[in-house]
């Protein structure tokens, strides 16, 4: 049994990973740390949990944990003061925040106001997009777990980009997620009057995932790609849907792109390509780690548009470290995945 | 392996038993009955669950269908018409429909103002509110799942109702419910511009589950039990919430109470006492098997209010559908229902 | 032109006053004041009233201040300290807040855990139910104006209990609420993601508003009044339905109460009786002044159930208000308040 | 006192226009003809009326009606029907239907599915966007209302489209709605559980407002514009938020954009531009006629991002209906229309 600890215990990403590893049967929660409410019993903050976790919170304390791996289900800033001591005590760490995702420390600090970790664990970081990364339980110790909108975004590009088939000066990204992305602090911006009923675009031009899907993207195309990426906040608690419009670089069919996806994911299994005409809705992944795409070309323009779905605390959040937990170890891909949608 | 059919299959109770037996390692799905869409593929109705359910909607041919069981996902007025062929091929019944709730013909008819089924069959079902029903394999062939608002109710209810702690003439239910429980059926009072930001009573004093909640606690007491019980309708998808008004017949305390109702369920895997003070929320209930209940004693006034909340799709229908399966073939309490609440 | 101005102008209660109030013919707003934000721009609050207001937020210099009138739109704890200057200087006061409601000082200590304003003033408050008060130019300077609940509440329960028609040991208000009652700030209770597709009850037996609906009512039948009240906080913005339990004290049919009813507001503009078997909806009164009431009569049992409706922020709180001004200075009662609701 | 009859009267387009004509002070409501429900009391339909409005639905008898003009806020494929008689008839006629808006009869049987108009209609019908049309009383007989995403579009687009700052091949309209655009008529599409808690793109490619949009834009330019266009349903009930995605012709500023926005919309009192770095809510138009512009320029890449909110049933309905009737008359442009924003 692998024995895990989870950083940022209070907040939606633990209390996630709590419910999928909850199903997983090769791991077990050994710790759940929180800084603000160590000591208290977790059921305080999430009666949900009442008798099913019977551990409290405690402060993470790096000198004496012990245990295979550590979630950091944390904001940024704070996974990178404990890394050095963890891989010291041959801990691995899967990172749910941004701190280890971005190779260029100018990039990160222009868009994370903060001063990245040190270049050696930047170096030494694996970006997993689960579907694509290649990390095994030898070499592999510090996984960066992609956000919520990159994931979304770069699966749905995945496919056109590595084939060489759109022009990389036209790629626009209209994301659009629910709010729980924003986690459980209080904020005007997510405070039930002001978001329900409301719709809005914000951080245009400064969403600190735009350099996360650049840099995959350059670096699948060794070019230097820049994407036009604008989210919106939905009155809803859960699902992220993007829309991607691209100009295509070639003469292709609505039927050619279509096989094309379902060719590059056919031994995906969290992956779902729809039938032609068919778009997905975010209720349609609720809860469960898929990520389904629908596609449009309009063959006499050259231009088509990708929809893609996830449920941002899943696929773009725990379930994916999960995901990225089974590869890394070699568990069934699906281990404490396996779960339908919840619909309605 | 047991293999069970499903009728009413492009319904959400349908989709649910889906979900959840997709969980269950004894159960298979060996059919799944839809009138209205025979023919057609699952993942038309519901592309949430593509690649996941193979088999496509049939139409139920009850002269040559061979299973085990099967569940009745259906409205009222359906089950009954098949109930005689289906026993007398040895297949036994879960109905999640009203058909064999009410024993009393008369009564069925005014709340339901259709014909009730045969009375024989009437006899034979077995009501069965899975934490205080007996049922097993050897005599049990004809299971009437409990509706969703009397489930909520009635686990509130049980323990001050069989102590005698309570005035009989002073009974009302206050029960709030989410828009799921009305279905997938088309109806004015369900489309999203009339629900959202909206809220209402409805069916006041001629709710069909008046007289199910009447029926039992009468059958209880020994005695005829007549309760105030308002319906009303949330805007939110799952979910209800019962607020039980009660007087209590002696001079009890808030402390004896809720020790009462910890005692009362401490062996129930399901039904969840809160501790005094704290009082549940649907969401900490949303996509689980859970009941979870508050207590509230006016120690002054002799009057108590019990809050108790279900997931209206699963414990309300789905879930205790298969947790009655599991009593009925002696598996596990929670096998296929081991979910933690989805939260947020 | 009465010259008014507005305290506690960043919360919603004063942004509805400002609604209201545009639509007023014979009042205009001279200050707009808020603590918290003196100095700034009242469109960075709200940028949805750009150019639509020209004033700033300034500090309440009650020294001062030179008006007609004064609202209070604040929370409890703040008019009581301006309250002596303020009608020194021959202003008039409304108050939104619960400060001058209660009079009796121990009893609006144990509910609002505060030092209660001076008993003079206390004394000289007018409580002003908008439909069934006086008040008057001459000798009304200080009204106390009801909260939401108590609004909702009392309107329904005013036709009975004048005419001693229910029994008053088993009142119970199962109230529930839109979560604009809870105002702008911040609290974890109110989060988007703890609110949405989720229902509870809270503060079961301690609510603020129960002790404003005990005086009233037993000011009316000249007897001590004590009711069970329940809030439940209901995933929507505006909006508040009670429905209210009542045993009948004598024989009534049905027929009786409603006529009673309309009889009681037929010369009431803003309280609408429904027609017998029809329930309000809260959305049928959003954006208005109106509270709707439909009555049900269990004639069996002498009981009746009694539901209102209303937005909290409109007849609850500012609506109200300038219901209030209105009869205070002799104008149309709908002058400003002329809406219909806005649907859907 | 004009006199106007409405044709549609049991669907949202109409009962807002009651709501919006409830403060008209030169224009009443003579008829409210509704084919499905004539004979009824309009308050069966819509209890929020209840007393408000007396009219009961009658059948539109266009050989005997007689009033100024009618509104249609019907389907498509119902006022080109009754057109001919109503001009004969010397009443003029506003119509919020797609039937009159495409002058190429070819390009309306596409999207339409339908035979179109007659083209003497089509010739004579003035597509009227408010803010940019000419009306008037002696020449103009029948308005053809934009539909509710050109109305957010084409305000977002004319300063850039008009001043030549635009590349016409890479216009993108990413557009969401709330569900009351789907009108009142029941489908699955709209159905409470299928779109709560729920995100979709539908229609890639074929909605009907496509044509609308590039014939006004190509009408502009005196050039044949295409563009891309994605509408995305949205759990809300108001409200329209479109990103309009454009690559500049040329270099210019964020600030330079801005202030072109400024200008052209200065004498404009519904469109009110947003300062630089802020961007529009559609709360913050709710229940109004505004509409609200925010502007981002990407200045290395020379792309522009244009967000415009509106409420699609005043702005983008019935509001923008009753300002074309203003404007027609030469009644003050916002007249019934000076409602503030019902703000939460």
């Amino acid at each position: 049994m692998l024995e895990v600890g989870i950083v940022g215990g209070s907040g939606y990403g633990a209390i996630e990973l709590i419910r999928l590893l909850n199903q997983h049967r090769q791991v077990s929660i050994k710790y759940i740390f929180s800084h603000s409410k160590a000591g208290e019993d977790i059921k305080n903050s999430y009666p949900h949990l009442q008798d099913n976790v019977k551990l409290p919170f405690t402060t993470l304390d790096v000198e004496n944990v012990e245990c295979d791996l550590v979630f950091f289900a944390t904001p940024s800033n704070v996974s990178k003061h404990f890394i050095a001591q963890l891989l010291d005590r041959n801990i691995k760490v899967i990172d749910l925040s941004g701190d280890f995702r971005i190779k260029n420390p100018q990039v990160y600090k222009s868009y994370y106001g903060e001063k990245p970790a040190e270049q050696t664990y930047l170096n030494q970081s694996n970006y997993s997009l689960a579907e694509w990364s290649h990390v095994n339980q030898k070499t592999t110790n510090l996984i960066a777990n992609p956000g919520c909108f990159p994931t979304a975004t770069l699966l749905a590009l995945y496919p056109l980009i590595t084939n060489e088939l759109i022009n990389h000066d036209h790629i626009i990204i209209d994301a659009k997620t629910g709010v729980s992305g924003a986690g459980r602090s209080l904020s005007q911006n997510v405070h039930y009057g002001e978001v329900n009923e409301n719709l809005s675009a914000y951080k245009l031009g400064s969403h600190k995932h735009i350099p996360e899907i650049e840099q995959y993207l350059s670096e699948l195309t060794h070019s230097n790609i820049k994407v036009t990426f604008t989210p919106h906040l939905i009155p809803m608690t859960r699902g992220i849907l993007t829309t991607i419009y691209v100009d295509l670089s070639s003469d292709v069919s609505n039927q050619y792109i279509h096989q094309l996806f379902e060719k590059t994911y056919e031994d995906k299994p969290f992956v779902r390509i729809r039938q032609l005409g068919e778009f997905p809705k975010t209720k349609e992944v609720l809860g469960s780690n898929y990520c389904d795409i629908g596609i449009y070309v309009d063959e006499e323009r050259n231009k088509a548009i990708i929809v893609s779905v996830i449920d941002n605390l899943v696929k773009g959040a725990s379930g994916q470290a999960i995901q990225n937990l089974n590869k890394l170890y070699g568990f069934k891909e699906n281990e404490g995945l396996d779960l339908l949608p919840v619909y309605p």
